[in-house]
């Protein structure tokens, strides 16, 4: 099929243990299984999550995606030695996650100290058929002389949030000699969880099965001759319900059923099914590109790959989390990442799934309007961080102050309030891409008013004008400001687009209009000076700036805050990632090509970029400037936020949003994508080490295919779409390629044609 | 000051590093600390417990003693490279446990993977002079060439108990840049936990703190030239309180400024106070053999360390739990092994800590009331496993069941009532030790009369005569049995002493006597057969028996149950341990020699020994019986249980009631020690490999030190003493030298002079 690439750990070490156990992760959005190996580290975080099952551990917690009993862990020994990777020597090692049929594969020839040489083959996959599947393989084939084997497996319920313990352990039992099931509830009692391990291993095993201490066992022992093979093959289902109408009987009853179905076709068909899906998924998704850096490729395969495993689509009340199912990072709590670096995937892709998700905020409306009531505002405050039923979720604490020893509060939830019209702007984005009139007519407007009467409730008169105080934008380095320009631009916007829409689809009183008129007139929104600069908020050009250099080399981790308290940063010139930039990528028609320059350029050497969302957005905006080697720059650098050589990055998980916006960067800063006065738009503008770009795009319900060169764009269509390219408007029926010579194109380094 | 033994792990292996993390735990009583290494490995458990500081985790779970949040982790970085014993190359070794001092020191030579030599030496001690003080010492000596050594230590509260985790984190903070601060509460709010760590390391270290995910750790990073070394010291200071009246902010600031005391003072200075505590608790206690085997003074020496750290001095309300302070298992609930097996040594070393145990019965009669009213009966039913609040903390499930699959339920709480009677059997004990009035005329009484009327409660009218029926003796393998004679018998025997002190104290109505009288006149107490064999219950003798020797190869581990399911067990003479011989033990004076020969010789083909408190006792009825070639190994494989080979055996903890049977096997099988009609009796009779023992010994408030060879016996005493030796009255003044050609000795394999 397609010619896939394939992520490759290059050698074991236990310093990357984690982040390979994030960037290999198996999932289908119902699931996310970290890819550790079956053997213990002491250093290694297992980890497997259910989407949208979240629990709050104890006082002073929050709701967090709960770290499931463990399934992946073999206690493997071999002659009496358990197997481990530090210890006796590694003759091959050979690790592999294919991108295309999400199969992981390891393949060791290890000696142990003792002497004796082994094969270790595993593989495994969550199935991309059946959610609830994840079924593993493991083969041992001793070298050179016979060996005992000693392989012990089931389900591992001490598994913990780091130490946050969300389950109790309902029933353990065994079925046969194969069939373990562990049937757990969540301390509160709200939800059921089941999961059932098929564990089987070949040959004359001796066996037992243990439950103690949370862990339920199988131990099978056997003596395999040289050069031949034992192999264990372990399936999994899991099941989980928070329907008090569902009893825990039927539950577990029907999990076993369905697992027994799948151990009665084995590894083999299950993994054939599961590829084929995901066949279909790259057919309707994958960008591939010509470049001379085969990273390139690899990385779009990576995101899209992560793209599909985090997204429930099975599930309107989930969301998608910032680290996706991938780790335990931000307790797998959802963020303004999902519509704003995620959810343009869906929308051109597949729009469906962008529907979805943003009925997830619509099913969150009353937690919303109750946090804004509670707050003394009106219509919609969406919390900053929010799990399954849309409470706030935000931790009370952060890192320790380094001059007063106790923890810093974390202030987002009471301030970071952008994420509101964010929201709005995702609506209005899938009403552009998918003219859903039955979404927008229901769903779409009221999540406009509502966002919009929270902005016209959020203001102060002041200055003779209405002033929006006591935020933080985006650059979450600077709080508690007065109108920052990036939230009121985007709430202007909000309430903008809530009083068209609500005008169009008749959904709103006198009142609402004659308020939201009165705020869109009034409210301030701070103007660029005369060299296009645009102040982040009423007081950040009177801040000192320092050298930030040594933070940058750094970018990502945060060390600022060794040097500095948080009440220090916030009285200097220094960001986390850059609002304005952000601003002028999110209204692009608000800003002339020159004021998006001149905005980069202030404002880049004061952005440390400790934010993962920083840098690909100022990839866009660059390459929207025509800066394409600088924005080529910024993508790559985007891509090494998971993918670089550092080792730590991914530790708790992979950034979500950074694996958006590799597409977006891709999609939005090389092929130009926009949306211009509700029209789609290209603008090609590859960077000179990619000879072609080829992707899939769904537009207002028709499938097209693009493909880029440097001197053609070739559109295939399922039906006649007409939309702007450069500044042309065109009508494609069926195949054309344009000859890129014919079209006025943007001289690198001055400004595009964003305007026609 | 003593010709000190100590305990020497021979080598590193991960398969037995858990069992020496309990054999070498450090502990004063008050908290216990597994002897786990710096560096973490996948298959070692830590663990640091407090006395009576138990909570409940979650539905389905009791009490347990909590997991508290670790302080001996440290992350050792050489050269980038983690620390661990599994990589590299183990140029030199040696691990050792002083128990004269309670010191535990490790020194290693590591080659790291790189090629790098590091010395590396730690120490640490749990004060026994301030028992909230544990204090532990690390010294790294790059020895071929300059490192860079970076150490993470500090507060790690993401322990759990096996997944279990009982406190939630209230508060963590710094203090300067070596003070760590972390306050938790249980998760029922009953009671606060604080932690403070002085870390500090040697030299011009980069030094800072995170607080992360449920851990405050610092970390230092310096660079060592070749020979020099970096110190981390490290001292911790633990404090906990139940007490409402007590803030938590008090007991936090409290708790630093103890610590900020220690600190001014050093290791050193620290560790030499704990070592003068250690000095008088042995001269006090300690027993000293000269035998050909030098592991005889070893394991007496490790008995008498572990029964010193394992008993809470400090608090009446907490007892000693099944597995000291150095492990989960058995949750660290509190059983009748303390009465039985733990309090004599206390008895007749120390009677005030026999005293406090006794207390720690007599504050929890509440509950036991309430659970005999629960159940229908009268008096006080003591909870089989035990807490701190007195109540039924039995779990409610052991081993899966393999016939059916399912968790099978422990019997214990609802028919092991044998308890009650060994709690009066050691009250009267603790009475003819002391002769202490004020404790006899109030707990002493209360105790017994409580306990009296259960069992006229627990009583059923049957063949004309008092039955107890559906109870389950010390066997556990034979459940829900009519008159075990083991039960009975001490029934008797507790109703016998309760009337007896009542009148002593005039402390029971006319009632009480009136329905004890009856009971000890119509209770049926079964009679030995014509060869001296008593029937353990009604049934017993009726089942079949099998060939056990598989199983008795492995006594201990509960193999019988991978072939046969409880149920199928009870059906069968198959014993855990022996009812009857554990009777002879309890009370000699019932029972002829031959007839204790009788039933030793039936019940021990039938014993398979699964209880780690079944060897000990036969080694003492068959020292008495004049065996003393089978008592001294069957000495030995009581002391096998803990220092044995078996890498396995003590991985959840020591077996606290093993290391009192190792002091109650040299005292009461070879020096012979008894109590005899109220007074102090001694028939030595050593072992042919001992040449000489030494002990102390208190009696009736008189300090006396006993040496026994096989010719003499020498006794000094603090005020005149009279006692049996052999079957003379004697007395002694101040010093006297029996020889024992004087006497008419037991010759071996013959009757002993129990009767005189």
């Amino acid at each position: 099929m397609m010619d896939a690439t394939t992520l490759n750990e290059p050698a074991f070490g236990p310093h990357s243990l984690n982040k390979y156990a994030s960037l290999m992760a198996s999932g289908n959005g119902y699931m996310g299984v970290r890819a550790t190996h079956e053997e213990d580290y002491t250093l290694q975080t297992r980890g497997m999550y259910l989407a949208g099952l979240y629990h709050q551990a104890g006082k002073g917690e929050t709701n967090e995606l709960i770290n499931l009993p463990d399934v992946i862990g073999v206690q493997i020994e071999l002659n009496g030695v358990p197997f481990s990777l530090l210890s006796g020597h590694i003759e091959q090692w050979h690790r592999e996650l294919n991108f295309a049929t999400g199969e992981l594969r390891r393949f060791v020839v290890w000696q142990s100290p003792c002497g004796a040489q082994f094969a270790i083959e595993s593989r495994r996959f969550a199935s991309a058929a059946q959610p609830e599947l994840f079924a593993m393989r493991l083969i041992i084939t001793p070298l050179d002389s016979e060996a005992s084997i000693t392989l012990v497996t089931g389900i591992d319920a001490t598994q913990t949030n780091a130490g946050r313990q969300h389950l109790d352990e309902t029933q353990v039992r065994v079925f046969g000699h194969h069939y373990l099931q562990g049937v757990y509830s969540t301390q509160d009692d709200a939800a059921e969880v089941v999961i059932s391990s098929f564990c089987h291993v070949s040959g004359e095993a001796q066996c037992n099965v243990t439950a103690k201490n949370r862990r339920l066992l199988q131990n099978s022992s056997l003596t395999v001759a040289a050069g031949e093979s034992v192999t264990l093959e372990k399936l999994n289902w899991i099941t989980w319900s928070d329907d008090r109408r569902v009893d825990v009987d039927t539950l577990s009853r029907q999990n076993l059923e369905a697992l027994r179905g799948c151990a009665s076709l084995g590894y083999d068909s299950l993994y054939t099914a599961s590829r084929e899906a995901w066949r279909d998924y790259w057919q309707q998704s994958r960008i591939e590109v010509e470049s001379r850096d085969p990273r390139d490729q690899q990385a779009l395969d990576y995101a899209l790959y992560h793209l599909h495993i985090m997204t429930p689509e099975h599930d309107e009340r989930s969301s998608i989390a910032a680290k996706g199912l991938t780790g335990e990072g931000y307790k797998g709590h959802v963020f303004w990442d999902t519509e704003v670096f995620l959810l343009p995937f869906h929308l051109f892709t597949r729009p469906a799934i962008a529907r979805q998700l943003l009925r997830y905020r619509w099913h969150n409306l009353p937690g919303a309007r109750e946090k804004a009531r509670r707050n003394g505002w009106q219509g919609a405050l969406f919390p900053w961080e929010s799990a399954r039923r849309g409470g706030e979720e935000t931790p009370e604490f952060a890192a320790i102050n380094i001059r007063t020893g106790v923890r810093q509060k974390v202030a987002s939830a009471l301030a970071e309030h952008h994420l509101v019209a964010d929201v709005a702007w995702a609506v209005v984005a899938y009403w552009h891409a998918t003219g859903d009139e039955s979404f927008m007519a229901h769903e779409g407007v009221d999540l406009l008013i509502d966002t919009a009467k929270f902005w016209i409730s959020r203001t102060v008169e002041c200055h003779g004008r209405l002033e929006i105080h006591d935020v933080i934008g985006p650059d979450e380095y600077t709080e508690h400001v007065n109108n920052n320009a990036y939230t009121n631009y985007l709430a202007h916007e909000n309430v903008a687009q809530a009083v068209h829409f609500a005008r169009h689809f008749a959904r709103a009183d006198e009142a609402f209009y004659a308020s939201a008129e009165r705020f869109l007139e009034r409210l301030w929104l701070p103007v660029c000076d005369k060299n296009g600069v645009l102040a982040q908020d009423d007081t950040f050009l009177a801040k000192p700036a320092i050298d930030l250099t040594k933070y940058k080399l750094k970018a990502g981790k945060q060390t600022i805050l060794l040097d500095y308290s948080r009440a220090e940063v916030n009285e200097m010139q220094i960001l986390k990632q850059a609002d304005v930039v952000m601003l002028n990528y999110m209204l692009p028609d608000r800003f002339t090509p020159q004021e998006c320059r001149a905005n980069l350029a202030f404002y880049e050497p004061r952005t440390i970029h400790d934010s993962s969302l920083s840098k690909a957005i100022h990839g866009i905006v660059a390459a929207r400037c025509g800066d394409l080697s600088q924005s080529y720059q910024f993508w790559h650098d985007g891509i090494d936020i998971d993918l670089g050589e550092e080792p730590h990055s991914s530790d708790d998980g992979i950034h979500a949003a950074a694996t958006g916006a590799i597409w977006l960067g891709a999609m939005q800063g090389f092929a130009g994508l926009t949306v211009h006065q509700g029209a789609l738009k290209l603008t090609p503008r590859l960077p000179e080490s990619w000879q072609r770009m080829t992707f899939p795009l769904h537009w207002q319900g028709k499938a097209m295919s693009c493909t880029l060169t440097h001197q053609h764009v070739t559109v295939k269509t399922s039906a006649p779409v007409s939309f702007w390219l450069f500044d042309q408007w065109v009508t494609v029926h069926d195949e054309t390629t344009f000859t890129l010579s014919g079209f006025i194109l943007p001289a690198a380094g001055t400004a595009t044609t964003e305007g026609e």
